[in-house]
């Protein structure tokens, strides 16, 4: 018998159904971003990266995986460049506690009783937090307290060895790493084709104060709408960072869910 | 020179802003849906659809194409067999209205100033509408008046003639096409390898009485989820449905935009 | 002893309680629309209708009646004008969804179990849908699980056999019936006095592009505010649409409510 | 030529067109409630007299009448028994305030730019405050300054000489009015075919705490659900009440309007 | 052993569990506002009385005391001047309904089942009354149905014999008490220094018209911002306020509380 | 002339008026929580500093304070130990954007246009950026477009060298100094009657996954309620933190204000 997708909106519903009834089934929801990253990368990277990363722990652990959102909180100017600029285009916070709230409902409304948010977006992490909460209090006034909803954002399962061997200079921390080493190896280990490093911007990393000001003033911001230099990116620490973050959420995910990580459900 | 994507979010940012800033590109949203389809077809359908429309159109008239909307209004018994069917994964009214308000007040603040919703999904309809509304009106308390919006669905422009040819035992309206000829033929044509056309459900066109009830009783409703046949889908029907629809969308969007349809943005 | 009005609020609460109390009697709540009708109707069109449907049906099925919603959601172009037009006075969407909530929500603490929503303008539709599920929701977190609700527009009760009589040169749809042949008719029959036919202004249909534009083109609208010429209305054919619908919407709420069509709450 | 209506609903939209496009008529608008009013009046009374007073007020100032709204605020123990009582069927604030805000701003696209809301629901007061409120700041939004709004409710312009003759044993405050003398005195001059004096329940005027507690305690509200007897209520009482109430009205419009009392829309 | 504060949030939280966890311990939240008091007092008068109250109740009763909520509701032109004023800073009514359901909603979480609400500022009356409706309604949704909260000013708690003897000229009724007799007396006798009568203003109290006029006309309103004048307030008058007040506040919450007013939480 | 206070509140609106009507007197606007901070520290720790902060800034650079927020957005497990604590009493994430967005628009309307959000507890971060965009969106709808605000957090002053003096055996973050050494040091240095070293209670840093869990497992959180241990705080490590903390933000809203730090609103 053949595979199957592991993409949840790829099956037919009596095959999802099958599934997802009785809850084992985990279902990752990547939350992603329209966003600049730079000269050199496409604005949907903070989805694409999710997603893919999504696509190959279904595999590994047995879930299904949700649309992506496609559109994500409003750009800070120390993690995105700021929502001022061109091309990112964002929701209220509101409108994404709602939107996140509405779905995880629904998919616990089939039976999944399992659920990590991947996020890919750092603006998006609070926002998440709500949605889920505000989820779990109307779930909880339907009667249902049985869900998990496990939230991460891939790059937290970085190590500190993995940092120091593809930061050989010193690491700037994870807000800076906008459009940056991070973000640029791992478009070019998964969509080389959608990376024009021709096109890169080389810079120092942003700097900024210990506060932050609005309306943003422009001129914080590097004109090329990345915050450290993709200069050092390359294939071989993005196929790291696949590997690294992988098998960190994999393993996070066997744990909390109580998985056999040898069954998935694209193998039937 | 190479041709560059249509879809907005595969391009950098400064190819972006070049393109939009002066106001004269359009922007084509895809609004879709997550909802179960029969035992034949994905449950993305509803997106699908819209956004290969959107870029087959975007590339004729030198459109760019938006992210797509991947979660839709309730399904409705209907029009969708309702929402309370296993798969169907939706929005309160309220979310998708400030969502779609939302993308839609940053596209203009990007410079955008012509835009086409592109529905793909029956349900969704009214509150499109609604969305739209507050757009323009928040639009308009900064000043911005200069912005049309297109709302349309692709299967409005299907011509009578057309569907005397693809209905030779008579149509029985758009509503019931859930799931039936119309989508499974485009399905055919597009995507071939997401329909099982092995696993259809032959049945008689869903009979409504003229009202609804609340909470939706499920007898109404085919167990298989589909409102009429897909039996009589074929490609060729599909080919017949892409060709006058794309057209029809073709046409009216030029006519609305004032556009050249010979300059597309993807060729440079 | 003597008959006592159908009208919910002309009653007094303790009669009110008795017939309530069990969850027996059903409620009509007619949702209607301030919107322009033409140089020759007045503007509470889908107000008065649907009220006076329900009268009569509340009459024949022991029903009460509510206060009707005496403003809808915008008018569309297609359906009603448009809501730029002088004198349409709407409500945004989510004020509708939230104030039909409300009421349904006070109507079910009283102890009525079964509602209909009687609509008499076509741009409610949606908003009613909306309104009513999460009214159903929220009183599903109050335990409140035996509520039903049907939802109904008084001219989906016209056969087809009625409309081949009624428009004999052809029938161009509901839509357009704005201040047409169907309401200007069932006036005629029932509020004569309110009618101008003296100003009504002759044209013919009006003809739409398979889209939408907003704003809204006044361009697109008959500049009479109707869709179709009032022309032919008289008060044979309001007759006729009275007699059918009401007998139509008996059947449809005798059958749903399980209602012995011999009794009447205002028979006492 | 003919007189013509006050309600502005009962106008076709040329007419209403005329009197509204300039700005110097007002727009009356009455706001009441679905609220039981004891065993002897029906629960429409704070509709109906918010509602006459209008047409009165409005023939003689010139005014138009909108369809008053016939859901208000939650009654409230002290001034209309508590929200727990059968038949009362009521809003949440935020509903009210944004229906009122929705329907001012309607009017004011239309010309509208002098408005009088007419109270009729003690509890109705603060959320008509905020809903003039917001509007006001949406109209700002819009550009439009110019709109006066005035705030009422009828009793309040019954005079300390008049209080005094109607209440010779006392007048306990207009709170405890629910039901009773002033009230059922209006309805039967206005409306005596609707008030029951042979079910009225006679008993002290109520009598509460400084403070309130929730959940309401049924056990603090007379069983009638009036909280003042209408024992004494009377026509005579009614005719001076409306009088005395109908001309402060009319007073107060003409001076802020700055209008001529001797005009009406009316008369042609 | 020592004293412990009855405010608490000084408290740390395992004294603060021990003391509310079984749900015995009264939460009194005191809510007040940022509003323009005239020339001789601040603008957090409608905080410290309400807090200062709550205080010594809660030591009398054994309650314990909230943070206040500091910003309040807009102040009315016939109640606190109008929210055109400088300095006044005011919430939406939809904010403070949800901060004061939010909150209420957390202390119940924490076992808390008896609140009392501790208002001083008029205008938050009706908000706080949704409020606290609103939290009610979602506890219910959780299933807690024993919480009782009491909703009380404090100046309702003034004895009409108090009245007599501090306005032997006349009582001119408590809306026109902002920033006069009452607050300034109170003051006095519990925060002297905050007053400054050098720069108090005389005046005769504001004299309204029966209706409210919006946007507020300025000249309605006492140039000082006070609607009377403050020249007979007195610290032997604050202590008379002050003794009665709390005296029938205590008496009400050891009435509704079944408390023992013996007991403090704060004398361990 | 004496000295006045430089917490807005307490001054009468003249003073304030005069103060703040021509936009050069920043406006600092404490923001806080009411959140379980162990054994040793009252739960309002989170309103205190910045409150105390924002004093001590205030009177160097002559700025205003207004009221704290004393109620924040619900606790992190992995910053504040959760919001399933007993004591902790926080807002949902829209209530605390609309209250913030209320209140910046008042103090703007009073002519401030210098505003800093001085923040105390680390969850509200977010939820003040969207306050303070939506803010800034609504003055710009009212034609408003020359404020800027200022958004900080006291502890991201603590510069390096700070740092590595008062964490020797190294920092773990501020995430975790959740009633650790900072908040201690702190308290013990401006309120040393609140702290009660004695119930301290010492542990190893909470150590944490790279991801979270819903609903919150209680097991993670140290039954202290504090994520790392006070026992290393101290008065001289609050003095040191004081000095540097309130250097640092003088020294930033002086270059941002362009202000004159030797003038002070207080020093008349």
């Amino acid at each position: 018998m053949s595979r199957q997708s592991v993409f949840a909106y790829e099956l037919t519903w009596p095959v999802y159904d099958r599934l997802v009834r009785d809850g084992d089934t985990p279902m990752l929801i990547p939350v992603g971003a329209f966003e600049q990253h730079g000269h050199h990368l496409p604005m949907h990277v903070d989805v694409l990266l999710p997603s893919e990363f999504s696509r190959r722990i279904a595999e590994q652990v047995g879930a299904l995986v949700a649309q992506p959102f496609a559109y994500g909180y409003k750009s800070h100017p120390k993690s995105g460049g700021g929502n001022h600029l061109p091309g990112t285009t964002s929701l209220d916070g509101a409108t994404l506690v709602n939107a996140l709230k509405d779905v995880i409902k629904e998919f616990v409304r089939h039976g999944v009783r399992k659920l990590a948010i991947m996020n890919g977006h750092y603006e998006n992490s609070w926002f998440i937090v709500e949605g889920v909460d505000v989820a779990l209090r109307e779930l909880r006034w339907d009667g249902i307290e049985d869900v998990k909803i496990v939230v991460l954002s891939y790059w937290d399962f970085v190590t500190d060895a993995t940092i120091e061997k593809l930061y050989p200079d010193g690491f700037t921390g994870w807000d800076l790493e906008h459009g940056g080493v991070l973000e640029t190896s791992l478009m070019l280990t998964l969509y080389p084709d959608l990376v024009h490093m021709d096109r890169m911007v080389d810079h120092p990393p942003a700097s900024f104060p210990p506060y932050d000001v609005y309306p943003v003033d422009p001129d914080w911001i590097p004109v090329s709408g990345t915050l450290s230099s993709p200069r050092n990116a390359s294939k071989e620490k993005g196929d790291i960072l696949l590997e690294v973050c992988t098998r960190g959420i994999v393993n996070a995910l066997t744990a909390e869910f109580a998985l056999d990580p040898g069954t998935s459900v694209s193998a039937a």
